[in-house]
């Protein structure tokens, strides 16, 4: 199940820079609990609660789906300017199941709401009132079944009970387990970097198992960051960055109603002001968050059910970035070439074939396409020193490069995705029960 | 392999009134030859020739793939009144061959037009010169391969000298043959209408294996009747009919270089002369090439490789047909589905995540979903007397029907497609040597 991630992180095909398993440390301004709702029948954590004691500037982008999850409408419905706590459950998505739905939102909010604002009076010289609204969720779990209310509702007391206002590299891996649906793996990403003199982190924690499960699909990815930074600039860092990385990656072309990614900025590291968006002085940040974001990305790609090859698709030389967009998930969602590539078979003719019906502007005697270093179409022929031995032997490796340049702009477009197995088949084709 | 046809088209659960193997005889005015060129290991016949001693009128379709095989390019080039031949040649493609790939296209139109005008001067009271322009092509195999002309070429004197002007049941069951790549069945379909008061012929052949294989995916289909119809009028017939015969057949969202749908038309049934498209003495034969051609479509999507079960997808009480399709599409290339189909999981919710990704007008509580007969979802809520028991019950059929009522229009649409297996993942990971 998933691809082995030490052997595809320390690949030497390209420069991956992720590090299985960052050891994340405290950050200030975040609490972590987790505890068991026994949503499932096991005795896992089911329920993970991040709380911010003194509320966190906040950003999210959510699913593109008609179909939105309770959670997520309710999430969009809050107008507040901090939020104080992130509730994410599994096992349930709380999604196609109506008013009942929406209520258990906030139902759950007014009770997280109160009992948070219960624990400020204990533990904070100024305590802040903390509202319904200032209470965000993510859900993930199987779609249309009703929402365990009571189940969770009855957990509250105790997962408040059990934060902890310090985290170390254990709670953090608690967290990433506890919102785990089919994944195989955790997923975890850290970077430090600066803005002006002053030293920032950005921690992030995902789940989403690649080729999106039952309907248990949902990708969630949430970003902490002890920086300052006000919602408008964390709304366009996240706009900015979600799109070459989160954005990139295609599983089976599927999307859930649920999927959700956050970035949460506590303010406790002691910066220089960032007023603006284009202030140079984020340059650093940006970069860094962008890398947080791609390695929780391609972290999702390598756990996909059933994959044994992660595939990266680069297309360059488009007039624009949405005809290499195009391209690129044209390929990376072609049943034909990811079969292909599980297969180990070099058929680059499916690539060609991918990118024929991408509806985008080809010109076919400029097109080149190579597998990994090797050369197979160069401008529209097949290139002379072609050896489909070579190209074979090529195959078989666990990391596999497609780049095709179109040879007419200067636009491009990275995509990441993993091939298609009777594994997955099988996992997907099994009964929910 | 492909779904047991007898069972399928014996199913009872609509309307479907094709007959398996339909007795095609003799149509006027055309002559069919198949031999083999060897382009196999085995002796298959790979090499099929359509002729038409008077020539014929005729309209084509062509794939929308950015990336035309050679043949298309031909048959697009050429401003021909009327056709003379098609040959069709399976095993390569003669796609991304380049120039070689479309000079053997000339090289071998006009070796035919001549040996076909010297059978004009032995068999004909008024031999007519028959010219390159005059024969089309249809190819069907792998991509990128040089094109087999020598192989070809020797053998078209033996294919000529082949021909006979009567056709029978098992000529046409040899030209069917002699189409397919990785077809398990040939398809074969048939309709006998009247314009006026004369009985008119529609016969048809195609290939296809639904979840199209390895690079051999194309789909062809040829159409010959002994009506008397211009070009214009086939040209109108075919594009309105195509919609939703073959248009609306789905199998893994791929689309090949080669995919053409072309219709013949002898003019030797003797009826009244037909001026105009909206002429109502054609409606009787609009509605039967419409039987002939999703016959034929829904027999391509029933020998998809690895598919267990025939699945319709209806959609209604959209505002426009467009949303419709999107819909119907979006639930017929779902994995999720297709998987949750092969495993018999009557997993609605993903039939719904379908929907919400399908980038179509929706409004959540006028949705109605059905199963076959079960009502699963009706007006946005699970619907009171739903029982999984029962729809599990229902999954067990080899012909599944997912009917969806967006409510909010009268626009429909209807789409066919198979479920996707752990055989399907196999046969095309397998190396194409």
């Amino acid at each position: 199940m998933g691809i082995n991630l030490t052997n595809f992180l320390s690949s030497k095909s390209n420069n991956r820079k992720m590090i299985d398993f960052q050891d994340l440390d405290h950050l200030d301004g975040l609490s972590i609990s987790a505890v068991s709702a026994n949503l499932y029948k096991t005795n896992r954590d089911d329920l993970v609660m991040f709380y911010f004691r003194d509320g966190a500037n906040f950003a999210s982008v959510y699913t593109k789906s008609k179909v939105l999850s309770e959670n997520i409408k309710w999430n969009l419905n809050q107008k507040a300017k901090k939020i104080f706590s992130l509730m994410v459950n599994t096992k349930n998505a709380n999604s196609f199941t109506g008013d009942h739905g929406y209520k258990c939102m906030q139902n759950l909010a007014e009770l997280i709401a109160k009992q948070l604002s219960d624990k400020q009076k204990q533990d904070e010289e100024n305590p802040k009132v903390i509202k319904p609204k200032n209470i965000i969720f993510g859900c993930t779990g199987t779609i249309g079944e009703t929402f365990p209310l009571e189940k969770i509702n009855a957990k509250i007391p105790n997962l408040i009970e059990n934060i902890r206002y310090t985290q170390n590299k254990l709670l953090w891996m608690k967290a990433a387990l506890g919102i785990m649906t089919t994944d195989t793996q955790p997923k975890i990403a850290m970077e430090e970097c600066m803005i002006g003199k002053t030293s920032v982190k950005i921690y992030g924690i995902a789940k989403g198992s690649g080729m999106i499960h039952p309907n248990m699909a949902t990708t969630l990815g949430y970003i902490f960051t002890d920086a300052d930074l006000s919602n408008e600039i964390l709304k366009k860092l996240l706009k900015k960055n979600i799109e070459n990385t989160f954005n990139a990656i295609s599983c089976d072309g599927d999307t859930s109603t649920n999927d959700m990614v956050t970035i949460f900025s506590t303010g406790k590291a002691n910066h220089i002001k960032i007023n603006n968006f284009s202030d140079k002085k984020l340059n650093h940040f940006d970069h860094s968050l962008n890398k947080v974001l791609l390695n929780l990305a391609k972290r999702v790609v390598a756990d996909g059910e059933g994959a044994s090859k992660f595939i990266t698709i680069k297309v360059t030389g488009t007039k624009s970035e949405l005809d290499a967009k195009k391209i690129a998930f044209s390929i990376g969602n072609s049943p034909l070439v990811k079969t292909a590539i599980a297969g180990e078979d070099p058929n680059w003719g499916r690539v060609i074939m991918a990118i024929g019906k991408a509806d985008a502007e080809i010109i076919t005697n400029k097109l080149s396409l190579k597998f990994g270093d090797i050369n197979i179409v160069q401008k529209g022929k097949l290139h002379g020193s072609y050896d489909e031995k070579e190209t074979a032997q090529y195959m078989k490796n666990s990391d596999i490069e497609i780049s095709v340049n179109l040879g007419i702009g200067n636009k491009y477009f990275i995509a990441y995705t993993m091939d298609l197995t009777k594994k997955y088949v099988e996992i997907n084709a099994d009964y929910r029960s």
